[in-house]
This record gives structure tokens, sequence and C-alpha cells, in this order.
């Protein structure tokens, strides 16, 4: 099978125009096939602001109202998302820019109501949801599909969906199809030894040793959704998954020493 | 050859929730082949103004600065089109959203300054620029490509573009692999005899027949880049062109008294 690059990029990166577009001319040289995935960022706090839409939390929890998913449906998916894919074309990478909500590709459902209503948040049944021939047809005549974190409920409705999350879906829902390589890119190099050393990065991580580093408290609460998630995949077929630096994606990518290789 | 239908929606349809909803229900129910490029409406003045982002007049001419792009590239390709798009697929219409960037649909060059500096605002060179095999794919994989009015320049940036354009430059682009009805809907019936009368639409124009209409002032100003648009795309090999009413779409595509016939 051939191999399928899935890169999940966060919000450090889309805040700074000059890291993305370096990342974005990185990953433009990558080999095909390759799909992004992109989170939302700074940017649609910044919007929000001026438009009067306050961050909305419940206990803690952010919640998508109905303005708020205006707001990330403006952001996200038109801002953020098709300037990615305008850039992506000036560096030859045929980019084409999707919600879940465009062919039908990531179908979901709104989040239950039980102690916090999140709103308009769409949680995946799993990879059997995802329309996972079209993305192929799309691979197939050479081009990159972006996507931005939004599914949509089958009803009328969009919903905010966490980018992580649509990663590993994707990736799992691919996984019958390519090899598949999940990269998660954050602002560290890797999972760190010591959070305070930046060059502390864990080479790599399989399962014995992330209940290790859970148990002694190395591994912090923002990463263990991310290692969760990597291990999730992982156990449904994704072949390799690495957390790790957009700055370094090309190291990644070849197989050298770069990011956190997480492992069965 | 199988006919494709390219219909295109204005703002009158945009602004009004319940207008667009009962749209989208007969689009959906339309036969496929079927693509739809949708206009801006006044959802992006009101929420520029809420931005602090004016209109930008120089001559009378409406200018796409920076903040002016961003913002109609939020409201356009993501409030609008991706509710458009989850909209339909809630009717099982297969809907995909696209920008001219996405899929390299539509490049175009940004308008060079002469009197005025329009801005970020792209010019097609013809149907030859569109990427038509990409949307014939999405076509026979049973996708309907749903067209915001942006498209590209290659080197990176969105360039905002007249829906009517957009709309011309498909239909004739898509016109040596379809036999294409291209569909323009608007506020009125179809081209009025008497402007002051909604129901003296005219049945057909033909080019002797356009001819008289304008020496008479019976078409008005704002008709006239439309009708021109309409007789371009005919000369081009467009089969046919109709100015009609959103709210009789059924009517006009099952080829009955209905909207405007244009033909040369």
């Amino acid at each position: 099978m051939q191999t399928l690059h899935i890169i999940k990029i966060g919000g450090n990166i889309l805040d700074s125009p000059l890291k993305l577009e370096s990342f974005l001319q990185d990953f433009a040289t990558l080999p095909e096939p390759k799909l992004l995935i992109h989170g939302g960022g700074k940017i649609a706090s910044t919007i929000g602001q001026k438009l009067g839409i306050e961050p909305n939390m419940v206990e803690g929890r952010r919640i998508t109202d109905a303005e708020t998913l205006k707001l990330v449906t403006m952001v996200y998916a038109g801002l953020v998302n098709k300037n990615v894919v305008a850039q992506l074309q000036s560096m030859n990478c045929n980019a084409i820019g999707l919600t879940g909500a465009d062919a039908n590709i990531i179908p979901a459902t709104k989040r239950p109501v039980k102690q916090i209503d999140y709103g308009f948040v769409g949680d995946v049944a799993g990879p059997e949801a995802v329309n996972a021939p079209i993305l192929d047809t799309f691979l197939k005549s050479g081009i990159t599909p972006v996507c931005a974190p939004l599914t949509h409920d089958g009803q009328g409705s969009l919903l905010n969906t966490n980018a992580d999350t649509i990663a590993s879906v994707l990736a799992t829902a691919m996984a019958h199809l390519y090899q598949v390589k999940l990269i998660y890119c954050f602002e560290k190099k890797g999972v760190l030894q010591d959070a305070e050393d930046d060059d502390s990065v864990i080479p790599a991580i399989d399962s014995a040793y992330y209940r290790e580093l859970k148990e002694k408290g190395i591994v912090t609460l923002g990463m263990i959704p991310k290692l969760d998630n990597a291990f999730a995949a992982l156990d449904l077929g994704v072949q390799a998954v690495v957390i790790g630096d957009a700055a370094e994606i090309k190291a990644i990518v070849a197989g050298e020493d770069a990011g956190t290789l997480i492992k069965l």
C-alpha cells in the first residue's frame, strides 16, 4: 500500500504568518499523497472580540453557541482554510479546502447534553462514518485535502469539532486504503521528558512506556488526550504516529531523528 | 451530451433564510449533474460594519482592500458557502463548497490598476483558464459543486470576483463536456417589459430583440451586464441561458413557461 501522510497543525503556526508560510513551503514539497488538518488559532478570538462574541465558558469548558458557530465557520472554513489553500496553490500544491460537510466527508452528531450543554459541538461516531472513498478520489486526482475543524450533523447544521480528533478519525478511516502516517505538529519539538527543557524530547513512546510516563506524572494534562488519540489511531490500523514541531516536518516525514514516535 | 444545469443565486435569496431554504429544497431535487454559484448578499456589509470595515468606494466603484478581502473570504467562503453546503447535505444533495482557489478551479489575475485601483479583484482570463476536468470528476462522482465568488492569483492571494462572471465562465468552460443550461436567478421573475410591472416578463430575447430593447431603453443599466454575459456565454457554446426567479427554478429547469430565455 502507498504511504499517506496526514498532518495536523495547531494554532501556534496559524497565528504566525511567517511560521505558517515556512511550514506550507515544506508541506508543499512533501511527497503525495498527503492531507492537512488545521486547528483554529487565536484569530477566531480576536475577530470574535471585534464582533462582540465573548467566549462562552460553562464550568471551565468552552461552549459553541450559535454565534460562536458562525464565528468559527467564518474563520476556520473561510479565512484560515482558504488562505492556506491559496498559499499552497502558489507553491504548486493542488490543495482543496474542506469541512466535514463538504462531500459529506465527516458526518457527526451534536454532542448530547449531559451535565454540560456544549452547544454546536460534533462527535464523530468513528472511522466508519468518514467518507473515505471520496477522499481517495481526491488523492488519486493529485489533490491535497486541507481540512478545517468542522463537521456537520446531516440535518443542516455545521458542528465545531476538535482538530486532533478529526486528524485521528481521518487517519483511521484511510488506514484500510493507505499506510497512514499521522503527524501532530505542535509548539514543542516532541513529547518532553522535562517540560522546562525543550531539548529533552523523548524519541519514542510505546504503550508500556506511556503508562510509566503517566504514573510518574511526566506527561502533562494537555498531552494526555493527544497521546490517547495517537494510541487509539494505532490500535485501529494507523501505521505510525509522530508528535513534533511543524518546523521539523521534512525530517519527520523523512523518518529522521525528529519528534516523538508513538508506537504500540 | 448530458445536460448540466449551472445556477447562480443572488443576494436577495441569501439574505432571507426562508427563501434560501425553499430554494435549496427545490435545487436539491433537480436532476444531476448541477452546479450552484452564490453571490454575497448583505450579510458581508452587516458583519463588516461590526468589524469596523467600511465599504471603500472610489468614484462610485466598490474597492476590495485587504480588510474587505478578509471579510468576503470569511463571509462568502465560510459562513454562506458552508451553511449552503450543510443544508444541501441535509436534503440528500452531496454538495461540496469551493472557491476558485480550491483544486485550482478558477485561476485569475488581479485587475490591473488603470484609472481606479480595484484592489483584490480578480479577472478570469476566459473559459480555458477554468479547471474543467476536476469539476467533471466531481460531477461524475455525484458531487454538486457550490461555488463562492472568489478566485485566486496563483501567487497566494484570493481575489474577489463577480458571481455572474464566475457563472458564465464556468458555463462556457463546461460547454465542451456538457450541454450547459445557465440560469441566473435574481429578484424578478425575468427581464421585464415594464420595470414597474412584475408580471410583464419578456418570455424570450434574441440578439436582434436585445438591440431593440437597448435602443428603446427598456433594459435598464443593471440588466445590461447580465444580458451581455448571457450572450457572451451563448456565443461560446452554452446551450441556453435563462434569467428568472429562484422561486421558479423547478419550472425553469423543466423548460416550462418561466423566466426569460436568452437565445442567439
